[in-house]
């Protein structure tokens, strides 16, 4: 079976490994949560309130209120197959609650940069993904949605809260800025459960890579603001800019360290790495995750070369068991599930391989 | 660094993976105790008396006393460095005894499937070591070797005892006849120590791969007739052969009874072991021989191609700590002789992947 057609199809703009300090930061992401002044917030409306919410965007949309944005996708949630949902989901355009949600819906653009979900815990989650750290453009770009919505909606706004949400941790700005980092150095390290807790301590949010209470898995950390009243947006990315600063900083010294220390321990993590989800037959969402882990640290340090970083942040998401059940086009048991896994990662590295394992 | 020159050079006959029953039988050896009669065994003779045995062998050897075997080489132990003397027991031609012998000697023919230890135990430890299951073949070759000296020499003997040997245990024939068995099937589906129990109690002795007292790893177990009292050479052979057959049945069921059970599990194991093997960086004898017994099942069951038996048999000698030093030619600490394990066992087996991964 070959999976080129839908890989090639199915690569979101922030997983195509570019952008600055792309060796640390796999994406920046900011999100602006919205409401209509003429509906009850989601938690409140009726489902007949909230299908009108859907219409209304969906009309506008169909008259070109969102073309500054190129060609822009309409997905009803209740119109997908569970697959697709949870494909949604994996790919970050979407959060699980949405996915669940009946009268549900999703905007995006064609690069999947941009994703504005309808009535998820506010009527309008906007929505701007990109790789590296490049939390400007990516406030440039929810702007531009935003203000495309201002133009034609009434936002419900307070001159002394700001935007109005749903949950109040989201009054003020609406605004939710986040980088996804990985940072093997500092686990392997053994030095990043104080970065962390220090963090937490300046107001910011440590997450696992599937956002709120999912757990940490490939050393993949999502941070993010946590504040979104008294700041203003300018305030609250440029805070978070220079803490992820300092963090890659940490990171990278840290990277340097492992290599110092023990440069054939290191080497040997790496290309075990490499040689398992080369070869394996049988393969759990955990253990895969950990050695792309360590077979991206390795990219990254030059141990190992001829992968490009886009296949590693494509397989985070290709390997989750939603996605992979759209990929095979049908419903998986787990141990089935860890066999197609590693055939999907099998052929993923295999197609990149050519020249990568003669530098031994 | 190609070590190809070294491996064509340090090919023993009994590694090269044919004979009969090759999946599961290694080798087969056959070895005989002698004595001279005009000397005390060598536990109770002095130094000069031992040095005087060498010299009469290798006299004898010079004036072409072992011709039938065609070329023959003749090593005195204390001319050979520290890690020709450990080659020379990883290649299970001379045991650990006689390398620490400083009046011991051994003749070997080109192919070293005869080596003629002297001064161990007994004056004369006359071996033959063959690939495959073919004691047959191994006794009719100790016993050419025999014959020669025979002709030539007066051994220790008596009408009632046969020959005479230090040890009280080969007395008798002076015979010991063993096979080198990959049992991993046996092992996998947890048979292994219920039948090893069985064989011991049938009057075979069974030990790990180096002998007497050694570990086994890998899952390689040579067993032997423990009896050379009252049974003749040719009973001795036939009962041995006949077990051997009787579990190499039960260890073909065993891997049948997995590959049914769960054939993905047992692919990914394989495959696993092939990538490991193939990419790692640093690498214990023990872990190599744990995967060199996955990847050669896999061999066996034709889950994994391209491989010849003939690289594992070189493989589990060349990984020994002795015989690397032998190879990159230095005394090497463990965790270099970890790299430099993992480097060794990386250039075998891509010298012989070309096509081994393409059936994906």
């Amino acid at each position: 079976m070959s999976l080129d057609k839908f890989f090639n199809q199915s690569l979101s703009r922030w997983m195509d490994g570019t952008g600055s300090e792309n060796t640390v930061v796999i994406s920046s992401r900011m999100r602006l949560a919205r409401n209509l002044g003429d509906y009850p917030f989601p938690g409140r409306a009726e489902p007949k309130q909230l299908d009108e919410v859907v219409q209304q965007v969906r009309r506008w949309w169909n008259i070109g209120g969102l073309e500054a944005l190129g060609s822009v996708n309409f997905m009803a949630i209740k119109e997908l197959s569970p697959s697709e949902r949870q494909a949604l989901v994996d790919k970050h355009l979407v959060s699980p609650a949405l996915a669940r949600h009946q009268q549900g819906a999703v905007l995006t653009n064609q690069e999947e940069s941009v994703s504005i979900m309808i009535n998820e815990e506010d009527h309008l989650r906007i929505q701007a993904l990109l790789p590296g750290l490049q939390l400007d453009e990516a406030w440039r770009m929810a702007s531009l949605v935003d203000d495309q919505f201002d133009g034609s909606f009434r936002y419900a706004w307070s001159p002394q809260q700001g935007f109005l949400t749903s949950c109040p941790t989201n009054v003020g700005t609406g605004m939710r800025a986040s980088v996804m980092l990985h940072l093997p150095g500092l686990s392997l390290t053994g030095q990043l459960g104080n970065i962390l807790a220090t963090v937490t301590k300046l107001g910011i949010v440590v997450r696992g890579l599937f956002g709120e209470g999912s757990e940490a898995q490939g050393n993949l950390y999502q941070i993010s603001n946590q504040i979104t009243l008294g700041q203003s947006e300018d305030e609250i990315i440029e805070a978070l800019n220079r803490l992820t600063l300092q963090i890659i900083g940490e990171e990278l010294k840290a990277r340097e360290l492992l290599k110092q220390r023990d440069p054939d321990g290191l080497s040997d993590r790496v290309w075990r790495a490499y040689g398992i989800l080369a070869h394996s037959r049988r393969i759990s969402s955990r253990e895969a995750m950990e050695l792309i882990s360590a077979l991206r640290l390795g990219l990254d340090l030059k141990l190992i070369k001829g992968i490009p970083p886009r296949i590693l942040n494509e397989l985070i998401v290709f390997i989750r068991p939603g996605y992979l059940q759209k990929v095979f086009d049908r419903e998986l048991q787990a141990e089935v599930r860890d066999s197609y896994r590693a055939q999907l990662i099998r052929e993923r590295i295999k197609i990149s391989e050519s020249g990568g394992d003669t530098n031994v």
